[in-house]
């Protein structure tokens, strides 16, 4: 990502404090206690019942590329206190220049189905630099995850039709449409419109004409037939400028031209009016025409709930579906409030102190540990449940989850489920010795996840709440944590 | 912004059927026909009356790097059909590889307030390079004139409080978080957390430190004291990592330490609760406890409405505000709608052709002509109207203004109302002709053009709706392209 992308130095990407707080510890030489941290989120985004992690592979770059340039360093020597003085001290600044990663990261691949609760990611080192990294991880995964979670839902919508992805002029930013594609891709969309992701990132990449097109032209017809006389093999014709049925009978028109020079209309294009009408009517004259084959794409405002309902409700004759707005911008939750909370820190003895972050609610007390997951499978390859365990008192067979947010709930797992460990190691001592897979494989394993799960998980309302818990040693190791803070 | 930050070509940050569109006008000798466009919105954001412009800047900087590298031609050049055969000729991918823009650009500067319909970016020139800049211009004013926008709301809710932007970690991506930023400070913010944001853009940069600061020590005290050791002359304690008040009593006792040794604590953080409640409270215990100018700074997902409320009905004590999720991603809406519709075009004796894009709504009908946007200021220096008129037919004094969405409703313009042009001039035949002005003094702008409309107009809820209307004779043009297309 950013040795393809950003010219600079993305080491600043983060919150000042994290420089300040770097600072504070390198002055009381804090800076090489060990610590651990846990990437995660409290709840599942678009009131659904999981997300689809996405993003590692832009942190594995931001960590493999991690150093502070003379650029930054210059940056952070001019910064002053209110008295007008220097407010870091050269020293900091050298042992910044000087600083290579030494931490060990643990993460959950893209594509898989995470869970509240659940680390996606875990940072053991350095306190100094688990810290400096924490603000850019947030970015990264929080966004990604958040887009590849709508993807799979407006896939899961789609069922099998193509969905396209055509976002980047209403994206959040250029590198907000660029993550978006990609995150799309990856959480089951079939190609995008934006032509730099596609250089970039290997995303097929779709397109034909737009309205202007059109209204270049003193008529439609003219429109049409210079069109397909420029790319007689790329002929899906946008039929809605002046009036849509009129154009569907214009685009058969020019496709019985086409077919007699030996192409083949791919189809047309509905961007506005009510789209179960339009593409019943539509798909009658194409009938009719003689393009039983030809495609009826449509975009406008589209989410899932939108495509379901054309597709279960209004018996919609669309098999393309072009999704911007609301995927890219995750329109209806633009942000997933993922964490990064401190599980252990070594004390003076070298041994580690399980720290919690206490709250008012009970949801947002985090979990001590160096903790892992452990995704259990039944007879039938589902998924039954996961587990989250302290590493450091490894899980054993016939466990009991019990709920984290509530005692009294509990679940027992017995040596019939098969047990996977979803936290994978990416970096060790600060070299990558994970084997980044492509695009296309991390969209494949979001496809396969999906068929994994009971369909009352991925439900739009009211999912059903898929089982995770605490390992019963790790829920006690947190209420014993809690009170000792009371 | 891209030669800072990018280290590749962002030509391709385009749609792609602008490339094939492209293609099209090419094989049909139609590329240098010349056209005009205009990019507008349809609804102020956040059920707001107005908008303030941002991007602009952003905008500069992607036309002046406009070019087809070696890279984007050689992507494009791999493009295949659906039979495998190459999808553009040699001719035309010489063609773009040869391509340096000619365009004329007129644009509302940043800091500028615009209204629903009127053009904020005016693109003239050859048709197909009118049509490549399309979706980045998009991309870039619709995100940061939607933030900016979300900023000058909350710089109006915070009145002289200082705001700070703290939003990088839930940001749409990396860029998301960056232009956001300048975004936010541009609509009116004084600082940011944002480092790499603050280095590329001079950007002011705040931080003192987090929840794990303090849970990285066995208890806040300790934490404190070492923080303040560490950095004596930028405390601003947080209070809240296990019980507020009683870490407002520590913040005091830790602030007397300094005192003594001759440094000022800042003031305080409160990141969690009753916002209210512990504000009055930490106000009084920080008044008696000898530190009555110490800040109380907020955070914790606040917006626009909340500030408002926390200061006008609760009375909270909290004179410095940070910001995170609902200002960077533009929660209540993530995305500004803005569009990019023909105005005219040239016909074969070289004269313009006027053209509109018809709907059934009323309001998504596009506005003929080359368009400029006139403002209209009284006596007492504020701003009395908006007409939108076609610059090939100049306004006159005492004109009458007509809505473009509905023709009962007028206003008529004397010689006392004094005009602006709000379109300048900012690309001359492809070369920069407007100089940059600092982003200082964009967010100057901001604040000085808030101060120009009337309060109803700025309301958060029904707002008044600022006059804006169709230069009478514009409007005539706009009825008469529509009948004659119908």
């Amino acid at each position: 990502m950013s040795k393809d992308l950003y010219k600079t130095s993305l080491t600043l990407l983060t919150d000042f404090y994290q420089i300040t707080m770097a600072y504070g510890y390198w002055k009381q030489n804090k800076g090489e206690q060990k610590a651990v941290f846990h990437g995660y989120f409290r709840k599942a985004p678009f009131k659904g019942g999981y997300a689809i992690c996405a993003g590692l592979g832009y942190v594995i770059d931001y960590i493999n590329q991690f150093e502070f340039t003379e650029e930054d360093i210059d940056f952070l020597a001019k910064q002053k206190d209110n008295n007008g003085d220097v407010l870091f001290e050269k020293g900091f600044l050298d042992y910044l220049s000087n600083l290579k990663l030494s931490v060990n990261v643990h993460a959950v691949e893209e594509g898989r189905a995470i869970f509240p609760n659940e680390p996606f990611i875990r940072v053991e080192g350095n306190l100094i630099e688990c810290q400096l990294l924490e603000t850019a991880i947030l970015n990264i995964v929080n966004f990604q995850t958040l887009i590849a979670t709508k993807a799979a839902r407006l896939r899961i919508a789609a069922q099998d039709d193509s969905l396209l992805e055509f976002g980047l002029r209403r994206a959040q930013g250029i590198d907000g449409g660029i993550a978006a594609t990609r995150a799309a891709y990856i959480g089951g969309f079939d190609a995008t419109s934006n032509v730099l992701a596609a250089r970039l990132l290997d995303i097929p990449v779709k397109g034909t004409h737009a309205h202007s097109w059109i209204m270049s032209y003193d008529d439609e017809m003219k429109a049409f037939k210079a069109y397909a006389e420029s790319m007689p093999t790329n002929c899906i014709f946008l039929v809605d400028t002046y009036n849509t049925l009129e154009g569907v009978k214009k685009a058969i028109e020019v496709g019985l031209e086409l077919r007699e020079k030996g192409h083949e209309m791919i189809g047309i294009r509905l961007d506005s009016g009510d789209l179960s009408y339009l593409s019943i009517e539509a798909r009658k004259l194409l009938d009719k025409g003689g393009f039983p084959n030809a495609n009826i794409v449509a975009s406008n405002d589209l989410d899932e709930y939108l495509i379901n309902n054309l597709k279960k409700e209004q018996d919609a004759k669309i098999n393309v579906w072009g999704v911007g707005t609301k995927l890219v911008t995750a329109y209806d939750q633009p942000a997933l409030g993922g964490v990064y909370k401190l599980g252990a820190i070594e004390n003076e003895e070298g041994a580690l102190d399980y720290k919690v972050k206490l709250s008012e609610q009970v949801n947002k007390i985090s979990t001590p540990g160096v903790l892992q997951v452990r995704r259990f499978i039944d007879d039938n390859g589902k998924y039954s449940a996961d587990g989250i365990y302290n590493e450091e008192h490894p899980m054993q067979e016939n466990c009991t989850l019990i709920d984290p947010n509530n005692g009294i709930r509990s679940k027992r797992i017995t040596e019939n489920d098969k047990g996977e460990d979803l936290l994978i190691q990416i970096f060790k001592k600060g070299d990558l010795v994970y084997e980044k897979p492509s695009i296309h494989l991390s969209k494949e394993k979001t496809l396969t996840e999906l068929s994994r799960f009971d369909n009352s998980v991925k439900r739009f309302y009211n999912p059903h709440e898929y089982p995770v818990g605490l390992e019963k040693g790790l829920y006690e190791l947190k209420l014993e944590v809690i009170n000792k803070l009371r």
